[in-house]
């Protein structure tokens, strides 16, 4: 199994605008750096943890206890203003064991719930399933883009290329994909052939005009295959190639 | 004139790789804490810091004079491994604001140029121009989305319409819309018509079906139309309408 | 006139065991965070704050009106489980304006006072007053303690440094000095003449046996007089001489 | 053993006058900033870490592996402007356990050696040892100095009674006591009589006037004895002792 966590600010909309909208910038500075000590609480654990909607963080948290999400709810509760609910969960697949965390939350009741705080719900599993991280970025993304384009623009860019590829991965694979900042996306994936990735890349590339280059890796812990995806995205940037299975990528993605 | 600056991380890519790459979650707590520094900077001189790429931080900030950019760029080399460049401009619109930003930072070197670091380029314009801040969310998020779809789901639905609402905007508009977390996009537009955002709001239903609101405030500082916005959001909401145009917009908008 | 401001969470003690004793370095971690933002925007405004109990931060904030104070009041409320109340008071001396702003906090209520919840008292003053900051570092520090004695008993020692100098001066002098780390201890003093700041000096030698050094600096705020003064003290060190009076030092201080 | 760490920011000294000075409030920020991380980072493993010095941080890690260590050098290298070394070790006492990790880092060189840089000293012991720690405030510090004196003879007082206690603790009974903020000490301490404590705390109403309280707790980590101590203090407060041992306090404090 693959182990997810869907880490949810409790009740978290209402307090945004109680009891009067608050201002943006420090809500933005609250979310970032709540993001940042959820992030590096996941990846101490050798997690990888993406700030998606900011308010509902998705991990993968394969070798976190109950104890280790403990503790971590109980550090935001006393260095926030606000309270962190859980929901972990497992499943064959990055989307499965993503959609069993949600399942597992939702039951403990609803994010606007005033009642549900700091729950934990849901229980670590036997995190033993190798899958893939894909690391991508954009050719010559600085070049083409950062360079010459306006920012807003080049940041139109990227989204559109994110959201391509995150489409794709999800409809087409059950893989998830996240944009984390720069030209980069990272898709939490099943172990998938070499030749889907190249795919997907000729398919970004029709739909958007833009060139991808991704690094694979394969582990059973996000921080084992995501490591193994950057050295391979080095390596698919040296010798300009456009997808590279990195070193214990599973006999599968080598085809 | 509406005042724009585009920050941007010296160096950043090569720096995340050097001598190695540098593990994930390490770089998602960094860019989230030093975005949280920005936004935190930015909105005590009553401006609006976006995320965007993370590496460039696009923000809108009339009132921040050569001295404030100059501050932020200390603070941040004297609290982080990275150091900050800078571009300031302004424009008649949000979109030509921040574009004349990034060429007058783009005109000091390249984002991968090793020999430009801490530069502060162009100057700080009079922002007397009456701009609107329009923030939107999705009608009933949490019922529809948050508790009801897998997490995954639900973060690509909100995607889906960012995407939507941002092109559009850009393009048609000269405006520039941010995904801020939760359901919430925020978009800087020039004084745009009441008409023009319902027809936006319906064009994003037909599309993605999911249905917007949107609060809009007029000012000359961000934070003075954003929470001119956000009060009107809640308006709309309390109104169950999809348009609210708050207390000091422009005439323009009003019809 | 010199402002000061005494900087209080509210009803922090009770706090920090209710329900139950919270764990030390979780409230470690959040006071260190809270002084470190404090700190930040005191020293935009150009004032120093100094850490002093951690729930009672002292800080000379001249030119920091009450809108300054209510902006890092909000951004407490808004980023952290606590909140803060804020006196501001003026004086000839330091210490008067010190005694000043805590009465005025003091008037408003306990700080246990369960009730009394980001009040702000007392008003910013003209700090058209000349005062200065003494920057004190050890002689040889690193060589004769950090690197020959264990690191708590290098601790102690600056310990007793640090309270022999801030005894003499509060007592004599009405001024007040903070231990900021590693082997340095800022004062802020009333314009004192050369040869108080020498004796002080000679007899913290005879008291404790410790060789200190100092940089003093003038000014109407705090980061112009320490900023002199650091640049001072890096005098003193290189010309091997106990006390340097820096650039702008009032006339006084030369005799 | 009792295992301690020594967390010492390299070639400190220097790089706060690099090129020239730093602003003061640049450099609290990061100090607190820095020490909040490594206060975070121990307290995870069930450790104590102590500000102390600020660019010597004194912790007490049993249970923290090499490993540990090395990923909260790593992150601090990717998230500060600084690096950090660390020498680790291990004693029969507080006070040897640091002297023990205090001379590993010191063989690998001077703290301003700026060519010892992110070096790890020593190794984990067997922390078996059981020690107290005991956690001091002062009786009634809100009525009689917090709401009553002046904000810096409040914390004058408070710096007296810690520099009284933590003197003796150290030259007598091979104890460390640091200063924690509020009116609050906590010192690590072999296994003490409680009429020890008793003796020190009349010792220290004696020299400095000021009444204090402690509560007493053991354990093998400092997590363990530290919040039994707090449960300690409070059954102290409530009961208006001067000394309570809790919960698994060793037979020896008993008598």
């Amino acid at each position: 199994m693959i182990q997810a966590t869907l880490f949810q600010l409790d009740n978290y909309g209402p307090w945004t605008t109680t009891p009067a909208p608050r201002r943006e910038m420090d809500l933005q500075t609250l979310q970032s750096r709540l993001y940042a000590d959820v992030a590096a609480a996941v990846g101490r654990h050798d997690g990888y943890a993406f700030y998606a909607r900011g308010d509902n963080v998705i991990a993968f948290t394969g070798g976190m206890d109950r104890e280790d999400h403990r503790a971590l709810q109980r550090a935001v509760r006393n260095r926030y203003p606000v309270t962190l609910s859980a929901g972990v969960g497992g499943g064959e697949t990055p989307r499965a064991a993503v959609a069993d965390a949600t399942e597992r939350l939702q039951a403990a009741g609803s994010a606007q719930d005033a009642d549900r705080t700091e729950v934990l719900r849901g229980d670590p599993v036997d995190a033993n399933e190798t899958f893939h991280v894909a690391h991508y970025d954009v050719v010559d993304a600085t070049g083409r883009y950062t360079d010459s384009r306006d920012a807003f623009g080049a940041y139109l860019t990227v989204s559109r290329v994110y959201a391509a590829v995150a489409e794709t991965l999800y409809r087409e694979d059950d893989a998830l994909a996240f944009f984390v900042g720069g030209d980069n996306v990272i898709a939490v994936c099943p172990v998938l052939s070499r030749s889907t990735y190249r795919e997907h890349v000729d398919a970004v590339a029709e739909e958007t005009g833009v060139e991808l280059r991704v690094g694979v890796g394969a582990g059973t812990r996000a921080v084992e295959a995501g490591s193994t995806a950057k050295e391979a995205l080095e390596l698919a940037r040296e010798d300009e190639v456009s997808v590279v299975c990195g070193g214990e990528v599973a006999a599968e993605a080598r085809t």
